[in-house]
């Protein structure tokens, strides 16, 4: 790698030029499967292919949250996709997300099985096919739209930007890290300042802009990530804790954390949910180590 | 600025870290106004609130194209927005947007105003509220709101990361470059092999996927950004192309790609747009520098 103060782009850039950082292995310049692989379904309607980051866990919570309203149509079958090992390039997983990311949705309810990729279009549309977790009030609406969108694209700066420069990059770039600390850190104030007024992000009412927003503004402010609760003074933002802390106690909060998950303490990792009863019977996971 | 190989982040980031960068005086670590200063309101039911970025055009691609389809509770007044003077944090835009970024839209065509922010949420609230540009076929619906939020969630690499470490930093950094030049030729990818499948992003007919997508992706692949086509080899990407050239020629298109639009031409350039007929007496703009 070039000393920053001297390095001069060349006119087309090749594959060759990438350099490493965590993940370097499974980050590539072209789409598209690298492997025939089938994806398995289950007895439910809905089949999740996913894995417990931020983005995955929030249709884990929206689908606990459902189940937990009395919505069985909202039973799911939760298949681990290991990032790492390179599932999300196996044929069967690009059909369901050309784009190779984790979280993606099979629902199978239908006639025809429909395909939902993308976290925020996931929560959506769960949210309008159960008519949950989305106000019906106009203006209250937009502002959960709004706050939804948001997150869609801010959390970007979160994850692909503060959380890769600080955490994951081979190198430590002051220039890049406090770019997007600056920017973590705006983006805290505008949800503080936001909570300062309304319990919940759009207004009175929990609803699908919380679960977007929650595991990762929340999941940050409760120094769940990156392990940078200090560095950017997360204790300082006070109505974000409040709410975080409100989220975090949900039952379904803390059950749909747990699935698909493969970082932290093994009891509250449920590596493949596909029965309710499956949060019972944990133990299993520590005996046995995934096969997936 | 440290060199890459010696930097070892503070245990507290601090905002006299942050260094330059273009739109450095533009970007800070905290949210709301930094000034009293109320928002004009004109005489239409839909107030826009931006500037002609890519995020900006999408809104006012949209409501060209409403325009054109007969809406004409979609007749809007659009203000300008001036980022670099800081307009973003007057406290009226910050009313509208807390997150204080353009588009931002009121909608005053109800008894009480409606404030819409994010230009995926602003799209999609349009589509709505006009039935129109939104697919009612099911499984179409979901494939649209699925590239949607795809947009939102990838144009952050190629706005805030690519674009930035590209054209705006102050020294390249060779490893950002290679991170986020991968990643936009990943997604570009992404498109063209969607694009090769189908006419437009969500299947046969024109969608807010394509008004979203377009300004972003098929401007780069037009060569209308970051003047990185060569650098990014975008005439391979022949899908893309294709449909970019399609989408280029449609006349909402170009009249939504003029509004609230500070760079290139003159003639390209509408300041700020109050009535149709404003388009064609673009000759003013040229021989007066708008006021606001």
């Amino acid at each position: 790698m070039s000393d920053t103060s001297n390095y001069t782009p060349p006119k087309v850039w090749t594959w060759d030029q990438a350099s490493g950082g965590a993940f370097a292995n499974i980050n590539r310049p072209i789409a598209g499967a690298t492997h025939e692989k089938e994806l398995p379904v289950g007895r439910h309607p809905l089949q999740l292919y996913s894995l417990g980051t931020p983005n995955g866990q929030k249709v884990t919570i929206m689908l606990e949250e459902l189940l937990a309203l009395g919505h069985s149509g909202a039973e799911y079958d939760a298949w681990l996709i290991k990032i790492s090992d390179g599932d999300q390039f196996g044929s069967g997983f690009v059909d369901v997300n050309p784009n190779s990311k984790i979280p993606a949705l099979m629902d199978r309810s239908g006639p025809k099985p429909v395909r939902v990729f993308e976290s925020g279009a996931i929560l959506l549309y769960l949210a309008e096919k159960f008519d949950a977790f989305l106000p019906k009030d106009h203006a209250t609406r937009a502002e959960c739209l709004s706050w939804l969108f948001w997150q869609m694209g801010s959390a970007p700066y979160l994850g692909g930007g503060f959380g890769h420069f600080y955490a994951y990059a081979p190198v430590k770039i002051e220039y890049a890290i406090n770019r997007f600390a600056m920017e973590v850190k705006r983006q805290l104030d505008v949800l503080d300042r936001r909570l300062a007024e309304t319990e919940y992000v759009s207004g009175n009412d929990y609803t699908i802009a919380d679960i977007a927003i929650f595991p990762w503004y929340g999941g940050l402010a409760k120094g769940l990530q990156y392990n940078a609760g200090e560095f950017l003074s997360v204790q300082d933002y006070k109505n974000v804790q409040r709410w975080a802390d409100a989220v975090l106690d949900r039952p379904a909060v803390k059950r749909g954390r747990k699935v698909n998950r493969l970082s932290g303490d093994l009891s509250d990792q449920l590596h493949e949910r596909h029965d309710s009863a499956d949060f019972d019977h944990k133990t299993q996971d520590k005996l046995q180590p995934p096969k997936v």
